[in-house]
């Protein structure tokens, strides 16, 4: 993590012109500040120095230029849910608060896409699509707003079928540092004209601008959906079953690994009887033959790799509890070790080093006495470890920190990224340089201070110090 | 079009360092840099002053940091089959051949994934694939480069299935304009890690840097493949049928639109004996109920839209010469105006808007009075037309010209794209302002500015002149 950098007093003459434009939605009030200083990581808190409630990008523009005009760090706020201290006031400025930007701009089921303002949580968009037959997949757990998301790379439970931000954003409306408004794509679902600013900005974490508008491609909600639970003797044996079933190319929409751990948790938690031992979720997607075709597939694989105890859940009601109780993991883990807070890791490596990776993890955890559930999209190869740590006790700390790095460094061994989806924030920047070789993080850096030469956007984020 | 603008000749010392450094793998002769010097394009040959062939990412980084010191253009070369101009040497130059990177470093079928150098094709790749059950299915119909692929962000008949080189490069390594080696990604199937450099490459034709390597993603060869054709009494009923298709998220592989008369020329050029009226050709990938059921969905769709005829071709040599006539439709129809050559268009528009522009396209049409057959990508919303133009005759050229202008700028105004899949290369500069607006052109250009400030890197491509 580093160090607030040049953290200076907001100009009394920045703010008296917020003051002026916005009245009662600019706030320097402690209450306020500290609201949007904190998200859902273990990094202390940092308050930015003011909050101004915008509504449209036209007044994002107008914040984003006076700023600009006084030097001041702006930093973009959705719902407050990312896990690496993205918008943290590393060196105080400015917020945003973004929630006001709550429209639906356009749903268009002929062209299965939508239009929304970055405020726009994703169960919001889920909720005004009701009727039309069509759904907006990519689901991070917390009900994020899709301008956050976007701004994250944002994926979840189903990427390994519908993808992540980087495949579902077409286009986006974008303040950039000096207050112009740039519109990157197209509604055309592919294009070869020029530069991709949509994917420079996916992922840009408010570094480059501020998305304020967004297209996203929606899908067909399947006729059929059916979930199963099945476990394993072991991990490994978990893993190769989700890799046959990748390689044979059976469609799963899900497939989430939890460790036996993770199932102890859940079962207190939920009060549910499930099996304490390695499991894996499945949900499939499609027609009423295909989906019983492909759990069909996959009970098979897993079968040969001495998965038992298939449960199947198509009713609904069933398939909503047993997903409830994978969206609850991690209230569920935080119950396993009462007043702990949970560092998140967040490695993705590629589906043939995922096993290896898990076990050399598990035996180094070994050395930490921490209890860390595992659960993982692995159809990615992505999975989550929460370490539980005792947030007065430096040196668990210490040693849950030291962990995590190591398996971050691991990951990158492994032709693999330290973030799958959490994104990089202040959590992640020492493993930049690693995972990307110093002449890519030169052009990173070049990129930045050709856009943002005065380093005003949600600065002390993403690149590493120099 | 630009006019070539700041053409000098080739340093001496450029070109007595290039000589000593690769013997006869550099050449000024007449003949080699004819042949580099133009494309499939209609656009006139552009030669560069030499020609090199280096054989690995290092000696491209040695060409590179020479003609850097020496402020001289780079042209990359895969295997000349764009469409837009994008190797011409507008500026002069030296020009960089690829085929001789036609190494397949890694083929990795428990991960779906290959590393290639840039001078391997894509047929290249899928012959080395044989025996793994895997293959890549990008077919732009050409046997490109992947790396030309890559540069130029190219896709092709079942992009609406895999989509396009956008989705389904991993990363890459790319020399930079001062002769630095980047890597960008990991093979990880995601990651949140900083800025997408992988992206920023795809599609931008060579004017940041030189893809020498890249991993791409493989696909399981489906258990069943199966194809259509089926004839619609006009345009709209077909691209109706289409909308639907997409709408209820049936997985076709393939659905291409031929129109009447660009089955007259197949007909005539293949020998075959198809109805000469609006045709759809469908391909089904999956399992063989799966298949079928889809086959059935769309056969029934297609039906609701007026559709007849509906043919079937599931054993392998009744596809391939249907798919065959489908890949020959270029030189067919070049077929139905001897002597002439083509303009090819490539918009893409939203697939609700997709029926009206081909109306009012084909209105158009009538005022030039030349033939243009119509092919199209229907299921991402992106066709083609042929305009068939002698060469010799100055205003059937101009016309044609006015067409294809009045085609992207009709495309735009639909919130669609000047270019699904060709790029922009020298041919379509003209609509990048109408397309992007001038703020997105100013970001455009101000990331190629940092990137290459001495604008070395295929000058005079992409960015419309300031």
């Amino acid at each position: 993590m580093n160090a607030p950098t040049n953290r200076l007093p907001l100009s009394q003459r920045l703010a008296d012109a917020l003051r002026a434009r916005f009245g009662s939605r600019f706030s320097t009030t402690q209450a306020i500040r500290d609201h949007h200083g904190k998200d859902e990581s273990s990094h202390p808190p940092m308050p930015p120095d003011a909050v101004v409630f915008a509504e449209t990008t036209e007044e994002i523009a107008t914040i984003v230029r006076l700023c600009h005009s006084h030097r001041t760090p702006v930093i973009a706020y959705g719902t407050g849910t990312s896990l690496e201290g993205h918008l943290l006031a590393t060196c105080g400025g400015v917020c945003i608060d973004l929630s006001g930007l709550n429209r639906i701009i356009a749903v268009r089921p002929e062209d299965l896409d939508a239009t929304v303002q970055c405020g726009v949580t994703r169960k919001a968009l889920n909720a005004a699509l009701n009727g039309t037959g069509l759904f907006f997949p990519i689901d991070p757990g917390a009900d994020a707003s899709l301008g956050g998301m976007a701004a994250t790379r944002a994926s979840g439970t189903n990427a390994v079928r519908y993808g992540t931000m980087r495949e579902n954003v077409l286009g986006m409306t974008v303040v950039m540092p000096d207050g112009s408004i740039v519109k990157t794509g197209t509604r055309a679902r592919k294009s070869s004209a020029g530069y991709d600013l949509t994917r420079l900005f996916v992922g840009s974490e408010g570094t480059l601008g501020i998305i304020t508008e967004l297209t996203v491609r929606l899908y067909p909600i399947p006729e059929a959906i059916s979930s199963a639970v099945c476990n394993f003797a072991n991990i490994t044996d978990a893993v190769s079953a989700v890799i046959q079933t990748i390689q044979l190319g059976v469609p799963v929409a899900r497939i989430e690994l939890l460790d036996a751990l993770c199932l102890t948790a859940i079962n207190r938690y939920s009060k549910t009887t499930l099996t304490e031992a390695p499991t894996l979720f499945f949900e499939f997607h499609g027609s009423p033959t295909g989906v019983e075709e492909q759990a069909r597939a996959v009970q098979e694989i897993a079968s040969e790799h001495g998965g038992h105890e298939f449960q199947w859940a198509t009713r609904p009601e069933d398939r909503s509890r047993l997903w409830q109780a994978r969206h609850d993991t991690y209230y569920a883990c935080l119950g396993l070790k009462p007043g702990a807070r949970a560092l998140t890791t967040d490695v993705c490596v590629p589906i043939s080093r995922l096993a290896e990776c898990i076990a050399e993890t598990l035996a180094d955890l070994e050395t930490t006495g921490m209890p860390a559930p595992i659960v993982g999209h692995v159809g990615d190869g992505n999975f989550h470890m929460l370490l539980l740590a005792d947030p007065d006790n430096a040196d668990e700390n210490l040693r849950a920190h030291e962990f995590a790095a190591r398996l971050a460094q691991r990951a990158i061994r492994k032709d693999g990224t330290c973030t799958g989806e959490h994104g990089i924030g202040i959590g992640k920047q020492d493993y930049m340089r690693l995972e990307h070789g110093d002449a890519a993080i030169a052009l990173m850096r070049k990129i930045k201070q050709a856009i943002d030469p005065d380093n005003i956007m949600n600065p002390g984020k993403i690149l590493p110090p120099p």
